[in-house]
């Protein structure tokens, strides 16, 4: 036996999105996004968001959170994000590779969440130095975080207008957004452009689909020679149709929400049976579909054992990540809890 | 009606790669290359070259050919290539963007062909200004090329040697490889490996794939750091199990040289049909699956008008460029022939 | 003996720009170019452009070139400049470099000039591609050229005339303007901005300087971040000032015209003498300080010999260049050209 | 009256400076560094270092930190270097620039320097993450510190050993390593690369010399294809001998030590007087030539009002730097400590 609650990168494809990508190979279509599906994106996206977007799809998220980067940042400039934020751990420099070398600026923040008054200190230590410093010209907020929480409208209104208030562009890397508009109970406007977002990445690889993203743009003179630069990256797909035709099987009958749903209900669940053990430390709270615990070695190796995978947080000794998945079942859920129950008396 | 000869990329992905990629959608599966399929296609793409071959999947050939641009050349350093090949003319500048500012030095050559003769010539003008000059460091070459010629075994070797006399490294760009390898009747080996090749694009997509393409490394020390660069340029897939099930079922069963068999034949089919026709003048000879043709406008225009979909050629007033692929059927060719040829004699 | 006729670069500093130097270094001044000096260096140019000029002053004349490309290309852009432009074969680079990896589009023509009739068939082979190929941005010219020719004022307009109608800004690669200046015998003005340029390099290392470039700024929209530019690429001069008073002292009394005067005076006697010697064949128009000839061995070789010093042109047997400089002396050049008498006759 | 304690890039050039630059005023010689003073620099460091050392003139500390960084990190790396780091807060992303878009990771430390244990730390947390992370390259310690402070030699060898347990190669910002070598009263070698560092940034300007700076490399491996570098980005000066004269001149007769013997004793005169006086607080030890103290806004108003010239420092309202130089004289010192001690009583 083996249930995964490594990733939801790991986890199969919604058998509607095959359906979809077979249904689009219907004879020549022209190439490189002039189809007639990848045109209709624009006002679907456009009806989720209720407002204009510009939609440029692409396969994989750091494409999309770089590309923004780009748009938002010269060579010269910094961009404020979590300390923990993917793009500044884990994409191997790619916003300094697509800005052409500008700074990322690493925040702290409990729960990978930034806060507007440590978002303003920092910012209020720039601009002394003229030409010396680097110009502070981006905010990037990832909704969910990467510990699997949220921000409100609220919130991400208050970072926003910090970073309006000193002129950056801000960027959502939205490759769980849908966990995070599901557990809000929001709309998607209500935690983007209308709570200042400028433009953001909407993920659909770890949501069901096989790869699937889009660079989303609310202000259209942020992308401005986007297509240039998309192009020069090796990220304009000659046949885009059949990721299209993923996001398009996304949006259809509100599947993306439907899908994150599950994801955060059996995280959910997933995290209140866990809390309830000995031996067992729940470390972020569980805003979306992933479980950050400190757990003993007992309990975790016994799992292991088991058959269960899921990770173990980098850098750390007894720190363990589950990520719950468009398709995770009741029944994992069950199983891994009925392990670890029995192995938490033991222990 | 409406018949297309614009691009092997307008052409639908074959039933063998949805019925793979459908396939490969079992259950959970590690992510970022890290599966059994993509571990395997070094032992299949080992197979086919009868070498090692070290394999990077890949969504897009700008991505392959600018990975591989910046796995052999520095900064400081130039790549050699013909001045119409794609890497320097329709990538936006890639090349250049992966290897943080390299130059490409564009050589002339008959029907998109290089001659060992004016590269030596052109390397044999650099070396006398030290660091004043950017450093020789790469030969890329086209298979088949952008006018659908082939170079022999012969003439890749002879390639070759001149390169590596000065120390360049060779790449392969063979987004229409398996059109080149179809047309010579060589083995993949006989024009690259053996002939001196050190790394190339395969293609795939445009040979009845989705969106599959491999970086192929022959020789390893080529290959180092490759992995990080393909991160921080947003080109590693999370599920990259997707995109190495459709590498995998082209090669199966020799798919890629049919495919390419078939598109092969339909060109030859079409450019002997269209050279016997007054006012219609054969450009480059067709030894892949592009036909370019002078045409008249009475004749471009009546094709047009009757619903045939091909390329006028940019920056030309007549020369236009056909194109067939893994599905043109007999029936394709042998309808525009008709209506060509009653549009000739008319003319 | 040696008599150097191998570069401006080589030759001394003015006793006049040592002065300036020594001059300046009185007790402490602002830093980074905030001193008066440097201030006052905008009204000069000013005076001498007849127009507002924005000066920033550099040590080095591919600072200068570089930082100007910055300014009007982007990194998926082109500039359109001679084959021979010495930012495209002798900089290593540095303009990809310092632009993000734009690209440079090498043009032929007769004597290092571009002609208006190539650089508009240039450019109208662009545009068919949308974002697949990069963007045309720029133009540079070369004014004197690297092969020691001018353009008229009604020559720069043409061109810039052809840019324009292409929305390229214009750059001039002054190295040499003092030369051009003073061979044409116009105002500055009739050969820049008048005719066109938006900015310029303005040289006057190898006219009597010591290190004393500057970047021109006539349209200031042009200069927009270029302080940050600069300072990212360590080319901020801490202390500026003794760099402004090389450049002021170049301007006072018209020393750089003087300067220049003689070198051009010097290099035309030179040419003169040599046009009328058998076995030396004059490959430009002497039309500032370079004179390039074809000599047989016999008499390079015989001057060599003499103690004369000069240069092979790279990638030639039998093609020299001979430079004369601010302080190149008529006994220098009878000397030269008594010595190759004898050996023209003797051969 | 005026007293200047802004920096030491404010202070006038040495007359020994500026006759060095006359000196070599002689005649014409051959350019970009193949003149004999500059190759003679080497042997001339060599005995200042007691060991081998290769030798790179340049006008900038910004040239030469970044291109030091080029040679030891790769795009895809990271460099370690205190958060307070001037190539870190100061040179606009220099580093980034020069590297290709390297990341810096900046750590905390008290007086502006790094320990052993954080480095490890940091270094710790790394690799763990495959092709997702950057890989740390580098580590650059600023000798003297920004703080005026400076590192040991056995303190320099605990953090190289760190370094060097993480094949991390070690960079010393030397910009006012004259003040620490005079401070610490060691040899060079000691805190260089007898404690394991490969290569430093040599700094001049800052200690009475005009505009030279120079890139040292103890490790001759790590000098591969800089000079390329160097030109790409402008940093190769035609008329390099008039900095090498600079660098020569300091040398000479151990000017160097004795430009920054006088600086450092007058910092240390300034910050023991400031230190007695009431409502002034001396922030960091002061072991080089700059004086850090908290001032209230009396006593920094009535020197200001006096005429004396300091910086506040960035992002403060009550924290001034006080910079001594080769030239600041005993009554400059016993002036401001006069005006102070009245100011001080009086509040």
């Amino acid at each position: 036996m083996s249930i995964n609650f490594r990733s939801d990168n790991e986890a199969p494809v919604a058998p509607e999105i095959l359906d979809a990508v077979a249904a689009v190979n219907q004879g020549f279509v022209h190439a490189y996004g002039e189809d007639q599906l990848t045109a209709d994106l624009e006002q679907k996206f456009s009806e989720v968001f209720a407002t204009d977007v510009l939609v440029w799809p692409l396969a994989t998220g750091t494409a999309a959170n770089s590309l923004a980067m780009a748009q938002i940042c010269e060579p010269f400039g910094s961009i404020y994000c979590h300390a923990h934020a993917h793009m500044n751990t884990d994409e191997c420099g790619a916003p300094e590779f697509f800005t052409g070398g500008a700074k990322l600026a690493g925040l702290k923040g409990d729960h990978g969440k930034l806060q507007p008054g440590d978002l303003a200190s920092a910012l209020d230590e720039t601009g002394y130095l003229d030409d010396h410093e680097v110009l502070p010209s981006g905010l990037s907020l990832s909704q969910a975080t990467e510990f699997g929480t949220v921000y409100t409208p609220d919130e991400v209104k208050s970072l926003c207008e910090v970073a309006r208030g000193h002129n950056l562009k801000v960027h959502m890397d939205g490759a769980r957004f849908a966990n995070a508009v599901q557990s809000l109970g929001v709309a998607p406007a209500d935690i983007t452009w209308k709570a200042g977002i400028d433009l953001m990445s909407f993920g659909a690889t770890k949501n069901g689909a096989m790869m699937a993203e889009a660079l989303l743009v609310f202000d259209s003179s942020l992308a401005v020679q986007l297509g240039r630069k998309r192009k020069r990256a090796g990220h304009l797909l000659s046949k885009m149709r059949y990721v299209s035709a993923q996001l398009d099987a996304c949006l259809c009958d509100d599947r993306w929400l439907a899908w994150a749903g599950n994801a955060n209900k059996q995280a959910t669940r997933l995290s209140v049976g866990l809390a309830d053990l000995p031996g067992i430390e729940l470390l972020h709270p569980v805003q979306a579909n992933e479980v950050f615990v400190r757990m003993s070695e007992k309990i975790s190796g016994g799992l292991y054992k088991a058959g269960f995978q899921f990770h173990l947080w980098p850098g750390t000794q007894d720190i363990f990540r589950l990520v719950c998945t468009w398709c995770t079942k009741d029944e994992d859920v069950d199983s891994l809890l009925n392990k670890a129950s029995q192995l938490a008396v033991v222990s």
